[in-house]
């Protein structure tokens, strides 16, 4: 008996590796005839505009993910929290007949915000078109993707979403679809939910959980968001950094001046912020403010190890972002991630270029974040920015500076805190962990790449906190996707790729 | 004969004074009878857009200076240099009988760059409308002139190129009709010319000057652009400062990077520039570029007494502007403006507010001006700033980076100078300075101010240099005119006032 069951085990195992199925389609074979389908259904999914704040837009994403939920014969949910008209995440779930196991999967559906005079030139961001290649890498727009047209799963696909975090939508319910198409078997129960607020810090998602907490309990949350890692190589991560975002403003005269008539006399906010962030942060990436590195909870002895085995990609990813170092050589990549960090995102005053004139600016602006680590707290971390503001000799305000203030203080800064969440990290040892870890390796024959925390952040103490459910997030999309900016892509067989993955972790047991 | 003559002198003196005609009209009158047709017609000059490089329109301009000359009988002519294609300056003569002084009367049509959403709401920059005093002062937009409207002398006319400089070209061929219409006497032959690429450095005036030399031949050019003093009292400026443009770009990756994933490790451009530019000038205002305050010619005896003279305005503008200190609380204004400066024009990397994202960005842009003295030259300023950047660590380029660049050099920067000139400086003792001292002061009660050198900048080392003739400006406009910026504007009175000024001046022999 033993024996045959091992043999059947064995046996079901090949199945699932090689994607033998009882039509005898294997996912691959599937894939392939089908992806200019689902190639298509995923640009019409990209062209519906998702800019978390776009409302209106943000709905008919919902609306079309009800669509594709109802074409797979599940039926969907818009979950909302206590608080009226906000955005709802989209929900569904399938019973496997037997199975132990309640495996959830998470993506979001809303995009950061775009620039579209940023992107290259005559694309509109929810439009989508394919590409060769990066075309700071030699690679060229072939425009929209032509019905029917054969695919280079080596291009890419560009668009808003397309790889943040659209792609993780269409992964995981064309994963579900491949294996109802194809025969094969589910080995647990699936929830499914599709976040509409994440680029905007998931300001409801709390909400949702305090609400549909039994809803939405499971034996782990799969999260597909995020970059693989950059060899290429399939990734687990088993944690995420925290975030918050401060908007810091400096102060000049209530007019813009004339640089000749009161230049040298007027105090430039421009060069006041220049100092104050210079007195932030070394020139070898350094945070100065005090305090900034305490509260860090150390690595484990398993997250040590998994750190020293990630393969490391420095070198690469120097020569192909441009740059000749790090901003402190000693650092390998893999090491800064597990550290707070204070980075600036934008920075304005007036105005350069051929809208420069000559003038001192009223005030000047620069948006910060804050990533978190585990043992961080987000408030506790701004606060000590704001100590170190007003260390620099600011008075530090909410709102701008009235009349009195200004004839007050010398330095004036605004600072303007956005919503925030701490970091999470689930334990690398748990069974459910180390389950998912051989049903992805199970898709790849290279070693998985195990990532301890990304860089990126997310809501994922949420799980853990309301739901009490462990969280291991499964990247799947390419490193080099613009995520967050213009020109977001997605190399196309990374979706492919990423639907093999997910089906693999439906199929465990 | 003595006596007799010297009663004719005061006589005449006298008329110019209180501004008798042979018709009995005072230009008071005249010019208060006449100020609805006057502001009208202004109104229709400002609509006409103006910025520099808008060529199209720029041409519109000129064709529109040479209808009003036509209208007061002055043969309008067209001036350009050798290169081919470019903006005219706009020249006319009234030769006067008897007249032994020949004056040039300069202003320039062409203004600043708009950025119309940083404007009032709903003001459109070439739309100009009234205001009772800035919105940030209380005061209220009433919106376009009606024509026939009452006007109140102390509203402002808003609009770009209100008050630098249009309301030079205005004043001087209003002064010119207003003489010819009250039937008052000219003293001096006059000459006239409008230029149309002042704001972007006067760059063909120098084949201008060259060209038609002998036609721009004069005792004296008198300018008529920039602010009055603080005080409101009448002004004369017997310099300028030269000035001299840089636009400063570091670099980080070449693609916009995920401040989650790469945060702390790639090199963060914003934070770059912000060391970069606080290395350059420490936060009392003190420019620490080596060598940077060298070659400043000392000022003369009568510079430094006509500076000790010049009523402080410090205190008044602080509560004016908003500011509790200037950068150097033991530096005045007036001394301030007699050194060179080098100040932060712009700043900008990524974006802020709502459309700022978690990216770490790929470059950041600081535009600067510098401001210089008699004795610099703007060449060896700018070769002085270039060294600093490469002091700190910088491989510092004219055009972006190639790939083989980034691989080579950690701290790339990016230097383009925009056109420069240095500064001019008229002897205050000077006898045409002194006349022209005196017909000014005839127009008003309280003494002059006089200031050795504005701290704005005009190319009039061209005027000296190429025509061999003195330069002399007489500022008209209200100083908190916002010149160069957004809500440009002119307070109507000191049109007027700037009328008066310059028909005295053509009256003096």
């Amino acid at each position: 008996m033993k024996s045959r069951f091992c043999y059947s085990f064995s046996f079901l195992f090949l199945l699932v590796l090689y994607g033998g199925t009882a039509q005898g389609q294997s996912l691959q074979e599937y894939l392939k005839k089908k992806e200019k389908a689902l190639l298509e259904s995923y640009i019409t999914f990209l062209s519906i505009p998702n800019v978390s704040t776009d409302t209106v837009n943000i709905l008919k994403n919902a609306a079309y993910l009800e669509d594709l939920m109802a074409d797979r014969g599940i039926k969907a949910e818009l979950l909302t929290g206590t608080t009226p008209k906000v955005t709802p995440a989209v929900f569904g779930e399938i019973k496997t007949p037997g199975a132990s196991k309640t495996i959830g999967f998470y993506a979001h559906y809303d995009g950061q915000p775009v620039n579209p005079k940023q992107w290259y030139a005559g694309v509109d961001p929810f439009k989508p078109v394919l590409i060769t290649a990066p075309l700071e890498s030699g690679g060229k727009i072939l425009g929209p993707y032509k019905s029917g047209a054969e695919i280079n799963p080596e291009w890419r696909l560009l668009g808003r979403g397309a790889a943040d975090d659209k792609a993780g939508v269409m992964a995981i319910l064309n994963a579900y679809q491949a294996l109802v198409e194809t025969g094969q078997r589910l080995g647990v129960n699936i929830k499914f939910l599709f976040e509409g607020e994440e680029e905007v810090g998931s300001i409801h998602l709390n909400e949702i959980f305090k609400k549909h907490k039994e809803k939405l309990k499971a034996d782990c949350w799969v999260i597909i968001d995020g970059p693989r890692h950059v060899s290429g190589r399939k990734t687990i991560v088993y944690g995420v950094r925290g975030d918050v975002n401060i908007e810091l403003t400096v102060y000049g005269a209530k007019r813009p001046l004339h640089s000749g008539n009161y230049g040298n006399w007027a105090p430039n906010p421009a060069l006041k912020l220049a100092h104050l962030l210079a007195s932030m942060k070394d020139e070898k990436g350094k945070v100065l403010v005090k305090g900034f590195y305490e509260d860090v909870t150390p690595l484990t002895a398993s997250e040590k190890k998994a750190l020293a085995q990630i393969p490391s990609q420095d070198a690469l990813l120097k020569k192909e972002l441009g740059i000749y170092a790090s901003e402190n050589p000693e650092q390998p990549l893999v090491e800064a991630l597990m550290k707070p960090t204070l980075n600036i995102n934008g920075m304005q005053s007036a105005n350069v270029g051929a809208m420069a004139s000559n003038v001192i600016p009223t005030k000047a602006v620069a948006t910060l974040d804050l990533r978190l680590v585990k043992g961080n707290d987000y408030q506790r971390q701004v606060e000590k920015v704001i100590a170190h503001v007003k260390s620099r000799g600011y008075h530090v305000l909410t709102q701008e500076p009235t009349e009195a203030e200004r004839a007050k203080y010398p330095n004036l800064a605004k600072i303007e805190i956005e919503h925030g969440y701490n970091a999470q990290r689930t334990p690398m040892d748990l069974p459910i962990a180390k389950t998912i870890q051989a049903a992805l390796q199970s898709t790849s024959k290279e070693s998985l790449v195990l990532i301890p925390s990304m860089g990126g952040s997310l809501p994922l103490y949420l799980f853990e906190e309301i739901l009490g459910t462990k969280v291991i997030t499964v990247p799947i999309v390419n490193y080099d996707n613009n995520q967050h900016a213009e020109n977001e892509n997605v190399k196309i067989k990374f979706l492919w790729e990423g639907i093999e993955s997910i089906a693999a972790i439906m199929q465990m047991k």
